[in-house]
């Protein structure tokens, strides 16, 4: 039996002042580092020591499972850090603030860009600061795979190429791999994991700091899911 | 111009408490931990910001590192993990007081152990719980690679694939590599690096959170070095 874990990461400083955040790299909180640490109890206490993890480009992310393996002494195992699973691109809406946002193009509007599977937010242009082509870490990207915005379903094809290229050979390898990342990063994998509907993926709340297992059988397939 | 830089950890609990720690996993101080910012500080000033990193498999090296590339705001770049980075095995010294160990063994004796070239303190049985095989994160080296103790000689002979397989290739492709690693590890990286003599190595002192800079030519040989 092979096992899966799946962890979003704590509660981030744009959380907290209840921004838009996406691609900007925003550092974890106090609680979210707290969550972290909390995540890598449980994953000790499970028995269920990953060999061999991933997380995304972003800090909040990256500094939640080196928190998590802390805890759990493994400080020493592979990390594969990829920018296919960052958060969702939330375009022009980064680094607003959501009540702002929502009295600005109304609460159905923005419910609708956040919740919707396919519905982009406004998009950055490249001439913009927070254009992902700015930032040296995404300099070896080409100009298709740079995001101005994405919707869920963007995000979905986005992470795939990781999933398939990257994770599953390292299941193939491991018994227990994690990938502490973002919630729409992480829907985008239970989508792939579960083969579930677009109808299906954007009723999935993945709770921050709560390590979500997938037991899979020798083919990769799940055979049963639970939080720890 | 190629750059390695090289930044042995910041103290350790261990450094406090003046105990041999080789292959013991022991945390760094508060004090080490602000020695590994301000080492990062210095690498953002000095502007030879790092592409690609190694340290070892020990937790006050990997914490300096995921320190340092905090500061520089370059948690994204990739880090690979070594066991041949591991600093000298102290063999059965490790977890002794160093002062009560020279009382009981002699000054000269201590000071043997700890400044020649090709002198082992003494080893350790498989049956001690110390031992390296005895340390899941070990378990695919082979007995020959798992040392009861080490001289500084065989930590030289230890590192040399990590430099030649490893960190040689890593110059090729990037003009930036930081390694964050342990006195003895540096002392032999910087004793492949400037051919010396086994006399010249036992005297070079590498100060704890000071990132050493070599310059390198197209062919890989220092042209200069200097601390920032």
């Amino acid at each position: 039996m092979k096992h899966l874990i799946l962890l979003r990461h704590g509660q981030s400083e744009w959380n907290l002042s209840n921004q838009f955040t996406g691609w900007t790299d925003v550092d974890l909180s106090d609680l979210g580092r707290k969550e972290a640490a909390v995540a890598g109890e449980k994953i000790l206490r499970s028995g269920l020591l990953p060999s061999y993890c991933f997380t995304s480009y972003l800090r909040r992310a990256i500094h939640t499972l080196d928190i998590a393996l802390d805890t759990m002494h493994r400080d020493w195992i592979p990390v594969v850090k990829d920018w296919h699973l960052n958060e969702r691109h939330y375009g022009a809406l980064q680094g607003l603030n959501k009540a702002e946002t929502a009295r600005k193009y109304g609460d159905e509007q923005v419910h609708e860009w956040r919740r919707s599977y396919d519905v982009e937010p406004p998009a950055l242009t490249p001439d913009d600061e927070r254009y992902p082509g700015n930032d040296e870490r995404y300099s070896l990207l080409t100009p298709d795979e740079l995001p101005l915005t994405e919707s869920l379903a963007s995000t979905v094809q986005r992470v795939r190429p990781c999933w398939e290229e990257l994770i599953v050979p390292a299941l193939r390898l491991y018994d227990n791999v994690l990938v502490a990342a973002h919630g729409n990063s992480l829907r985008a994998l239970v989508m792939m994991l579960l083969h579930l509907t677009p109808h299906q993926i954007v009723d999935e709340e993945i709770p921050t700091g709560t390590p979500r297992v997938f037991s899979l059988d020798n083919s990769l397939s799940p055979t049963s899911d639970r939080y720890l």
